[in-house]
């Protein structure tokens, strides 16, 4: 927790005074091992980041008083296109885009992936959230990424992902492509990454059609919680 | 597991049949579903890769011919050195090093690096050995890297890291550095990397004169787990 998100609930009757307990208040005590008039890196969800300085610390609270004068990091202009990996990794995986200033995550069905995955709790709005919050904390952000879910491969390839393509560098993450990843694209892209296994020809084939590229970043293949920050790193 | 890494007890009375229970056999009959005649990758340790048509499978043993006519893939001309991560992070860390071809791994200690952790079991030969032979598993490689235990920063850095980064280009990544990290670099390279918190000022200190040049990959602060599948594939 490099960073302590701020919420809504937090502030108290005037705007500059934040209260806190619970998970926050335990990582301050514990971790930071902080004391009253410590200051500590703070950002408002979806806000401004900035320094709290403690006024009061116990165990069963935290008050510091919060200026909020910078803006956070900016984000990468980058959506992921992720055939939904088990449960595992996905948290993983979430963690480290969010970490990383990814914009946008889709989680996308794919003939590899296999259908409990979608059935797993950590697809609720409250745990996918919790994974992205765990990821901004840590690079020192505010800005939530997008999350949306993909069940349905054939009408989001076919229908929605060209308006969303349109404009943007589209590659797919394919182990046996010719061309290599490209290096520092900064422009608008979208970037798919397959399942273990990776994607079939067919949906190759579906990406092709509406504009993406396929690339390999190694004659190796990685795991996706690898190959995640791997292309991203390589990308911006 | 996409390679069956292959050991020198696995072969039988002549070169080209292996005999194989335990763990590979579960993970033939429970992830590859294959049955007799099909065929996997294989490859021997720290050497050729191939093809394994299987020849018996039963609950208890699985029997395969092997043609093993490929090298590797190449590794990174790169060592990582890395302040010793938290037990959890080191596992991932180890297994991505791995399947990303890292030549050599040094762990070293550091200031903010917690004392425990040059306790934990994980850091038995057996132990890293595991990790590294799963990262391998996963990417196709059959040769293993190289793990050094430097607990002792300042010995290392004065009398061994020298003759270590002789020739190479010696980067140390430092959040508040002021270049970036370089792209596709592609020559031999040593890559220190920090704990959480990073290298104290006298750590820094210390490898600028052993020639280090800081850099940083992003504005943010990223967990080892993702900076070094990030930095690795900034740099290669």
């Amino acid at each position: 927790m490099n960073l302590i998100l701020l919420f809504q609930d937090d502030f108290q009757e005037y705007k500059g005074r934040v209260r806190l307990q619970g998970r926050r208040l335990d990582h301050v005590l514990k971790v930071h091992r902080a004391i009253v008039g410590d200051e500590l890196s703070v950002g408002e969800l979806n806000g401004r980041i900035g320094t709290g300085r403690i006024i009061a610390l116990s165990q069963s609270v935290l008050e510091m008083d919060v200026k909020l004068d910078r803006l956070p990091p900016s984000k990468l202009p980058l959506t992921v296109i992720l055939a939904l990996p088990r449960p595992k990794f996905l948290k993983r995986v979430l963690r480290s885009a969010s970490s990383m200033g990814v914009q946008r995550i889709i989680l996308l069905n794919s003939f590899r992936v296999e259908k409990s995955y979608w059935q797993t709790p950590f697809l609720s709005h409250d745990r996918l959230r919790e994974q992205l919050l765990l990821g901004l904390e840590q690079a020192g952000d505010t800005v939530l990424p997008e999350v949306l879910l993909k069940p349905l491969f054939k009408p989001f390839v076919e229908d929605e992902l060209p308006g969303i393509a349109a404009g943007t560098v589209s590659l797919v993450a394919h182990p046996t492509a010719v061309h290599s990843c490209p290096r520092g694209v900064n422009q608008p892209t979208i970037l798919a990454i397959g399942p273990e296994g990776g994607f079939i020809p067919y949906e190759i084939t579906k990406l092709v059609a509406c504009g993406f590229q396929p690339v390999r970043i190694s004659d190796r293949v990685l795991s996706v919680e690898t190959a995640v920050p791997a292309l991203i790193a390589r990308l911006f």
